[in-house]
């Protein structure tokens, strides 16, 4: 397998059922999603939204045509850092099958070369503080966890 | 001072050296910004997209008529979570002459009532790992320190 066999490119709808077959397929995700025929309509109206917005890119990795990777790069204006535009990425997936490749990594140097092309000052992103395999997989990207990363559920 | 008295509205072109005095009236402030007048374009550039995109809300707090804090609410459509809407703050400041008097945690309260009023499932945001009294102010409105949060400098 060679690094230019993965192509990278924003999600068109079809490529939804793949996105979300991914997302859901870790100890979190599967309480989290609903995978199912046919995809929940919520899917569909949050594609619509994220399709519709420049400032956000939905991306697949494909391989010999087949979505294996998706990871959701947004770009956030901001008046700090003189006026900075951020990048943060967001849910990161390898599908299981194509694990241990380094898929993740051509992905995320991927993203951040996007981010570049785009003129943003910073990449961010959060992860689970008990993922540390993670933490490491960033750090070996140049990444500094400098942040404490804090949530309220609403729900 | 009654909580009455404070104020809360969408920022215009008006308030930005207000908001750009606040956010360089700190050691890491000062280095990031430039607090000038007239401010440099770039500041401006960046009100327009935000002003523009209905998915982000940069907010003012007016006492008396005076802009004394501010904050930058932004809603963030996603696949995950079943095609859920995520909420993000970013750049929490309140004037120094104001500080002390719960005016931030007031402010946070009605960003958390903002995000749910707009169907966010969450509210997120990264303080740095150092600020433990910001820490302590997040986990008191409900926050959970859950995540690393890691960023990649691109200049």
């Amino acid at each position: 397998m060679t690094p230019q066999d993965l192509r990278f490119r924003l999600a068109t709808r079809t490529d939804l059922p793949a996105i979300v077959r991914m997302l859901a397929d870790d100890d979190l995700g599967r309480q989290r999603e609903h995978d199912e025929n046919p995809l929940p309509a919520a899917y569909h109206l949050a594609f619509e939204q994220i399709e519709s917005d420049p400032n956000h890119e939905l991306i697949v990795a494909e391989q010999d045509g087949e979505v294996i990777g998706t990871l959701h790069l947004m770009f956030l204006p901001s008046i700090s850092f003189q006026g900075g535009l951020r990048a943060q990425v967001e849910s990161v997936r390898v599908d299981k099958r194509f694990q241990n490749q380094a898929i993740g990594s051509k992905m995320m140097k991927w993203a951040i070369e996007r981010a570049k092309q785009r003129g943003a000052h910073v990449v961010q992103l959060t992860t689970h503080k008990s993922r540390e395999d993670a933490h490491r997989f960033y750090e070996r990207l140049g990444f500094k966890g400098s942040h404490l990363g804090m949530k309220l559920s609403l729900k």
